[in-house]
C-alpha cells in the first residue's frame, strides 16, 4: 500500500484548500492511502478530496482525544503527543506533498527532508542557505497534478 | 467510527494467537476499525483475524519506518518514537483489549487505565495493589467474544 | 555522572512522601542525579529530598510549559509529548526506584522492564502472571537505604 | 531558573562552532542552563563552552540510550522518541538560540515560532514567504553576544 503524507497549514487560502482537495482526489484515484495531521484548512481539504474520491485517509492528531478532528477522517490516530506527532505524519509518507506554509508546515518539511524522503512542494514557503541561495532537495510543482506525479510512487 | 486498540506481546503462545485471531475477526465484522503495535505475536494475530474479515487494521509502530510490520496492517503509522508509541496505541481505541501479558502490554494496560478508558484483559498479568488485593478497573473476559461485548461499544 | 530515575503517583500518602524525600536525599549524597515526572506527590517529595540534599534534580514533563511544575526542580524539561514522557522519564535512568502505585506508576515500571532495566520497587503494586505467580525482575525493598543500594549503582 | 534551547547542526563549521561555544560560555555566565540536543557539532560546541564556564548543560536526545552523546553535558535525556524530541529540546527554552543550519535544525527553528517562542538566529538558514519576502518572527544577530541580548531573557 502507498502512503503520501499531505501537509499543510489550518489557515489557508481558499486556493490552497483547492489545491489539497485535488491533491486527496488524485492520491485517492490511484490507491493510495493519505495521512495527514487531521485538522483544519489543508489537513481537512486533503481529506475530503481523497475521502470523496473513496480514499483511505489517517489522522494523526497531537491531542490524545478525538477532539477538533475533521469529519473526513477514515481513521483517527490521536497521539497525546503534541506538535512532535509532526515526525509521525513524516514519517507515515513514503512521499510528502507540502502544500502552503505555516511553521509547523515547515516542521515537517524539515523533518521529511532530514529523513532523506521526497518532498514536494505546492506554493508554500521558500528556504534558501545563508547567501540566499535555495537549498536542494525540494521538488517544486506547479498544480496538483504535477504534485502527485513528482513523489515518483505512480508509474 | 468505531476504533478498539488491541494490545498484547511479541512472544505470544499459539492459544493466545488465537484468540487474538478470533477478536479481530469479530471487532471486522462489528465494523470497528482495529489498531495495534503492528509488529508480530499478539498484534500480528489480531491483524490477520480483522484483515482476513475484510476489516481495516492500522499499525502505530515503534521503529520509524515499516521494517518488521507485519503483511496484515491496512495502514502503517511508523511514528519513530520508540516505546512511547504505546501511548498512541492506546489512545486511539474507544476501548482497548489485551490478550496475554508482557511489559510492554502492561505499559499499555496502565496507559489505557491512567486515561480511564475501558480496558478488557483476556488471559494475561494480574495486578493487585499492596495488600495483594486485585485493583479496580479492569474487566476481565473469558473469551474472545466476551471481550468484544465488555468493550460496550457495540449495543 | 550517575542517573537515577525516581517514580511514583501524584496521589501520593504522607509515608509515600517520606520514603521519597529519603531516597532523593541519600540519592544527592552520593552525587546521583535524580529524574522525575516534575509534577507533584512522590515527584516532588523526592525532588525536595535530592535538592535540599544540594543534590541536581530534572522534571520531564508531560505538558509543553512548565505550569504545575513543582517548586525543587533543578531543572525542567517540558516535553509536550503528555503520557509518552513515561519511556523518556524511564530511559533517563540508570536504574529506576518506584515508590508507591498508579496506573501511570505502573506503566513507568513496565517500561522499565521492558528496556532491561534495573528496576527496584519501594512498597506499591503487585504483578502476577495469569497463574498468579510474582513476575521475575522487580527488586523489592524495605527502605530507602535498601532501595538505593539495590540499584546496584553504588558501589 | 532561565532554561535556553540552543540549536544547531551536528555537521557544522569551525565558524558556527566557535559560535556555538561563546553563545554557551555567555549563557553559563548569566547563570541559565543550556538545553541542546546533545550530540555533535553545535550541539557539543554549546555544551563545551557552558560546561567550561560552570553552566549547566542538559542534551535531550533523540536514542533510548547514552551512547554518543558529547561528553560536556550535565545531564542526559534520552528520550528514545527519535527527531520528535526536536519538540522537547525546543519546549524547553524560555528563548531559542539557532546556530548555523540544517533540515534538523530548520524543524526546531519552525517548532520554536510555531509555539510563539522568542527564536534568534545566528547565520543559518533564510525562510521566505511564497513572494519571498522575509517571514516575521525570527530576530537575527550578529554575534553570540548579541544573540544572549536578543533573547530579552538577560535584563
Amino acid at each position: 500500500m502507498i502512503q503520501v503524507a499531505v501537509c499543510g497549514p489550518r489557515d489557508a487560502s481558499e486556493a490552497e484548500r483547492a489545491q489539497a482537495r485535488e491533491v486527496g482526489r488524485l492520491l485517492a484515484g490511484r490507491g493510495a492511502v493519505v495521512v495527514c495531521g487531521g485538522y483544519g484548512g489543508v489537513m481537512e481539504a486533503v481529506a475530503a478530496g481523497a475521502s470523496g474520491a473513496g480514499g483511505l485517509v489517517v489522522g494523526v492528531l497531537s491531542l490524545s482525544t478525538r477532539e477538533g478532528a475533521n469529519p473526513h477522517l477514515t481513521v483517527a490516530i490521536p497521539t497525546g503527543i503534541g506538535e512532535a506527532r509532526n515526525a509521525a505524519v513524516v514519517n507515515a509518507g513514503d512521499a510528502v506533498i507540502v502544500v502552503g506554509g505555516s511553521w509547523g508546515t515547515l516542521s515537517e518539511l524539515a523533518l521529511a527532508l532530514r529523513s532523506g524522503k521526497r518532498v514536494v512542494q505546492l506554493g508554500g514557503w521558500r528556504i534558501a542557505d545563508a547567501e540566499g541561495a535555495p537549498l536542494d532537495g525540494i521538488t517544486r510543482a506547479g498544480s496538483p497534478a504535477e504534485a502527485v506525479a513528482a513523489t515518483g510512487l505512480f508509474v
